[in-house]
């Protein structure tokens, strides 16, 4: 696992280097998304149910055989063992009521002349939930996508989620369940994303698509934003731990690997100033590896990306984490709140020892669906404001068109915009036309 | 220009017919810009200089010309009547009160545990702002874009702005000095949009990249999204106006023309129960049009893409509006409140006789950067929201990691996740390891 030093005076160059990541968009993955598209859009459910025949090595006679019912995810609900579906309960719960305090409302007011100026908020009407299947299939991932979209408002959620070789995911399907999906559809990739951007016979078009995918699900995402919405396209997964050197080196190794088990690609980084605790944190590593079943997934991980990192004090460290703009940032220190405003840029931040990322992930409340690769400088976590939006507000009086009127006549007549400025005239008492 | 009534039994497709534009995305247009783009990631100012020179018919030597400062911003602000600065004073001081109400602020709460859970909002720290050059450079969506950037509390705002030929315009100048922006380099294209998202030896990289810009600005803010956040891909601009039928048919013809004028793929919208008022809009759209400057413009925007529909009630209006979801809407009757209700989808809603478009275009307060092409059913208006970010926030309290170290620890071995579950694990009472 590499080892730097911020003092080390090439320290920018590594830092930058550790963090690059090729996200280029590949020309063929997009060329075969286009033609996806462009044939679910223009054939529907044929061309959707043939491609996830052969991709997803199914044998659909049609649209029927990859449609679930909400008997089928209740059933789903009811094969669990009791205490996973306490466990899914609980973490719903707290999802939604962390989410109810995110709930924007209309707004106005009214200005000296008896203007009103506003907005309006409101639900979007439908969307789709894109939940990856096989081996990555997180039913954590369908409350935190569903949840959010339950409480704005949204009338209809509809998801997909493909079943290679027809392999259905009780957790997915119960997960689903209790977060209220209206309709799911076993069916993935570029593909589904595409159904869902301009709806089929069977599949209606939504108003914005959110959730993780593959390369071609990612694509697909980018090609159809605009007839759609998107939220993210997502990343690797990172955290930066910062560790004053006092927690037990064995929670904040067992956080690293919490990060690195997800994938080899995945990133985990630790910030602190005491080489001694470093290489406490090193041994932690070795000793607890042996016993992990993704070993080798977090051996490549931790080995290809992953960095213990010495610096000078804490404001360094948070200094250098603006500069990440980690997915997740764990502050393992005595006194976490002091290091709240020097921190502009993260998607979440764990405070404390007690606050393992894996408690966010699951069930503390906040959203697990996080901007990653630096995009926490300008992105926030997915959030009931994803799935409401706004209309201005705009009721001039009378006398506000008298005001207004002169200010926008002179404005649109020095941008050559004469039928603007001529609709504001048209409303001055008595209709005069001041500029022309 | 095209009637149509909703008792049409072809309605809907006719309807459909009239919105349907082609947003495909043109492969030569984006084989270009893919292109421009890694030039000006890889050679930067070097390649942004050359680009300018070829498409912008410039001698730029270096950066240093195709830079303005402050004092230049200035100097262009004194040059302007005395009436056109008031003008852009009222109208800045009118947008920016506004949006201040539009500010979110930091927010969180305890539970019963202690853990403390909520959201920490911060601004963008720099953002870049595309301006349009040549006609359609429109000094109002300057401070549109710039202040709520300024609002949210964003540091530094850059503002490129193509001058072909070298032709400056004051006013767009003028109005960058009163917003606020900080640096202004006069190039365009995907090549100014690549030099924000990737930063060149002159041009810092931003962290945002909002406005508007023709099909190859549009196709790198698409390309560029990710590296930095984008607004969105605006299409052509629209208005549909609702009328009772008792507004003077001269102020509403003159809604459409101000529409209309923008664009020949403008489109402009009447919805009316009175098939007499039509009539009577009719004759002022021919009685008004023959002076209006832009005439040649307006004519072939309201043929190509513009309707008269007469509807059976207002209540009918307001659902035909909700599948436009119009970037403007007008509610040019008697009682617009008691129409809200019933409107879902809308950039900017106008209420009542006197609230003309243009007015909002420049003064009322309101953003004028919305939603276009039926994207008001997921997306809001430019606001100080889309310059301010969120970061999660929890801090789990060692009795809350007790509760929430179970729920997590069962899930996440359900997931197959097991440093996740161990993460969790370690820190209840103990160390204890119920799972595994």
């Amino acid at each position: 696992m590499l080892k730097l030093s911020s003092s080390q005076p090439d320290f920018a160059e590594r830092l930058k280097a550790l963090l690059a990541f090729e996200t280029a968009q590949d020309p063929a993955v997009d060329a075969a998304v286009a033609s996806i598209c462009a044939d679910v859009h223009h054939r529907g459910d044929a061309a959707l149910v043939e491609y996830t025949n052969r991709f997803d090595r199914m044998q659909a006679q049609s649209m029927a055989d990859l449609t679930l019912s909400r008997a089928q995810l209740e059933a789903a609900w009811q094969r669990l063992p009791a205490e996973v579906r306490d466990a899914l309960s609980a973490a719903a719960e707290r999802v939604r009521r962390y989410h109810e305090k995110q709930l924007a409302h209309s707004w106005s007011y009214e200005d000296e002349d008896g203007t009103l100026l506003g907005q309006q908020v409101t639900p979007l009407d439908r969307v789709g939930i894109y939940v990856p299947g096989g081996k990555a299939a997180y039913p954590s991932s369908v409350l935190m996508n569903a949840l959010p979209a339950k409480v704005a408002g949204v009338a209809e959620i509809i998801m997909v989620v493909p079943t290679p070789g027809g392999e259905r995911n009780d957790l997915v399907l119960a997960a689903a369940y209790i977060a209220g999906v209206d309709k799911v559809f076993t069916c993935g990739g570029a593909q589904a994303v595409a159904a869902l951007a301009y709806g089929t016979e069977t599949i209606p078009q939504v108003d914005k698509i959110t959730g993780p995918g593959n390369a071609y699900v990612a694509a697909a995402k980018r090609r159809v934003f605009g007839v759609v919405g998107i939220d993210m396209v997502a990343g690797p997964s990172e955290i930066l731990v910062i560790c004053d050197g006092d927690t037990d080196p064995d929670w904040v190794a067992m956080d690293l690997f919490s990060q690195a088990e997800h994938d080899e690609i995945a990133q985990a980084i630790l910030l602190c100033p005491s080489s001694d605790y470093i290489a406490r944190v090193e041994a932690s590593i070795a000793k607890l590896l042996p016993a992990m079943p993704r070993r080798a997934i977090i051996e490549a991980s931790l080995g290809n990306r992953g960095a213990l990192i010495q610096v000078r004090d804490l404001a360094e460290a948070c200094e250098i984490a603006n500069y990440i703009a980690p997915e997740h940032l764990e502050l393992s220190v005595a006194e976490p709140d002091a290091l709240l405003p020097q921190l502009r840029h993260a998607g979440a931040i764990f405070m404390g020892r007690f606050t393992s990322e894996s408690l966010g992930d699951y069930c503390a409340g906040p959203n697990h669906v996080l901007p990653t690769s630096r995009t926490a400088r300008f992105a926030s976590p997915l959030g009931v404001y994803d799935f409401q939006k706004r209309s201005s507000l705009i009721r001039v009086s009378q006398a506000g068109a008298q005001k207004l009127g002169r200010i926008a006549s002179l404005l649109a007549h020095g941008e050559g915009l004469t039928a603007h400025a001529r609709a504001a005239e048209l409303r001055l008492d008595g209709g005069a036309e001041p500029q022309s």
